[in-house]
């Protein structure tokens, strides 16, 4: 089979054998906002079509490619969901000489009746499954970081935190932007921004303190940056711990995201055990076999 | 003598008689931000040269004309602050045929010893002091909101909250604006967000669920910037009354911004009396009267 993790602005697609390893990954940087309307089977040609060509392949797919602006959209899976609840919402797509199907994503509502969505992460968490234990809670850092609740293989529920983006929109918009530049990982200035988020008066109010400290001279050009990205990773992480109770926390993300997220952690005095970044293949494997698309050969 | 408030984006102008009252006014969106390095005095004769072409007129500027990005950046000065304290550091600047001076901006510390600061806002405080009790606090909403406790007329120490500029932001720079789209007020919306404020999990993830209610059609393109403008709001109001302790608070700005305030404030159960939103010219006046740069016939 094939899996392909198409989000919204990278494509990676794996080969796999009977035996689920992986024998052919290809990376490309043509997430799904690089594609016109309808021209998604193209893309798979040009990116895959060796692959396709012998016919008879079956093609699984998560991301945004099942989002509105994707290839079709594809409902959402209401939690609580796991493997069997993914596998029978599989969304088949015409695709010439093979059987595809897309991954929809995940939907469910926070402690106050709020809607959340993901699409794409549920793959990843089926994909990690084997590595949990029978409860606990995956953060998945990242544009839109997820805070996800696992239990009997199950997603029970999650939450979403802006964090990712409001960073990269006040960077480059923003007063903050305008006078803090890129530069090297300063750990200190990280950390600082994290003790700052546990202080009074509110994340509205610490931002405007960033702006205050760099017009003194507080904060490096190099500093700035980092200690705006310790501030909001600090605002998520007390937040999401306060609803995480006494479930053990697992990290599963791009290794400099984890560690950002793993220092922020351990300067709250919490621990969180690392996951392997890559297994969506895995979690697309794994639907496969729900589906009955391919033979189980475990 | 000639009351001047320059902020970055507008330019306003006050002609008073010897009594202290107004004998005209100009307006011009000409802040700040259109003045070119050097450009100041020719905008002054420009706009003014009339008022100033009898010679020996006193003139009073305030607000980020005395910014780094003004005429002369002026030293702030320290809290607590009242009109003695700022009068002595009013900076003289060269105008022909005016004694012309700039209004230092006021900083402070907050609770936890992080920086905070001022410019223009000072000024209104102390034109609305005559309407205050011995101790207040005083909020004036805006790009960046502050609210400042007032006691024995002097400004004691204040709080700026990121809310105006981190609202603009949200709607025209990321996810969130590319799906909501301004429109008229809708008051239900706005106590919508004002409700979600007070929810767990922060505002990191209230800002994520703004998405999501958009995505699954819970929010119209007209209420969700209300909803936003709630949210955002909700969150500065509730950590600023958090602080506040038994002060009766004041609201000073703009009309418009501060009924949205005062709504807020009235389903938080708080409630705030209005000042008048014009009172800078009043700063002025008694500024000019504290350095004895007018007679004074009070």
């Amino acid at each position: 089979m094939i899996a392909v993790d198409w989000g919204t602005s990278s494509f990676r697609a794996y080969r796999l054998d009977e035996s689920g390893a992986i024998r052919e990954r290809r990376e490309r940087p043509r997430g799904i906002a690089q594609v016109p309307a309808g021209g998604f089977p193209q893309v798979l040609a040009e990116e895959m079509g060796d692959w396709l060509a012998g016919g008879g392949e079956t093609v699984v797919l998560c991301g945004m490619v099942g989002s509105r602006q994707g290839w079709v959209e594809v409902p959402y899976c209401e939690c609580p969901a796991g493997a069997r609840e993914i596998a029978a919402r599989l969304q088949p797509v015409e695709l010439d000489g093979a059987a595809a199907f897309i991954v929809p994503g995940v939907c469910g509502f926070d402690a106050s009746g709020v809607r959340d969505v993901m699409r794409g992460e549920e793959t990843q968490i089926l994909g990690a499954l084997e590595a949990l234990p029978e409860e606990a809670v995956v953060c998945l850092p990242g544009t839109h970081s997820k805070w996800v609740r696992v239990q009997g293989a199950r997603i029970l529920g999650f939450s979403t935190h802006f964090t990712g983006e409001a960073f990269a929109v006040l960077k480059a918009h923003s007063l903050l932007g305008r006078m803090i530049e890129g530069g090297p990982t300063d750990e200190a200035a990280f950390l600082a921004g994290v003790a700052r988020s546990g202080e009074p008066e509110g994340l509205l109010h610490h931002l405007f303190g960033v702006r205050a400290k760099a017009l003194f001279g507080e904060l490096s050009a190099a500093g700035g940056g980092e200690y705006l990205s310790g501030l909001l990773i600090g605002h998520e992480l007390r937040n999401a711990l306060a609803a995480v109770r006494d479930a053990p926390v697992f990290l599963l993300g791009a290794p400099g995201l984890a560690a950002r997220y793993a220092l922020g952690l351990r300067a709250l005095g919490a621990g969180a055990r690392a996951l392997d970044a890559e297994c969506a293949v895995n979690g697309m494997r794994l639907l496969a076999h729900a589906r009955r698309l391919v033979r189980n050969t475990a």
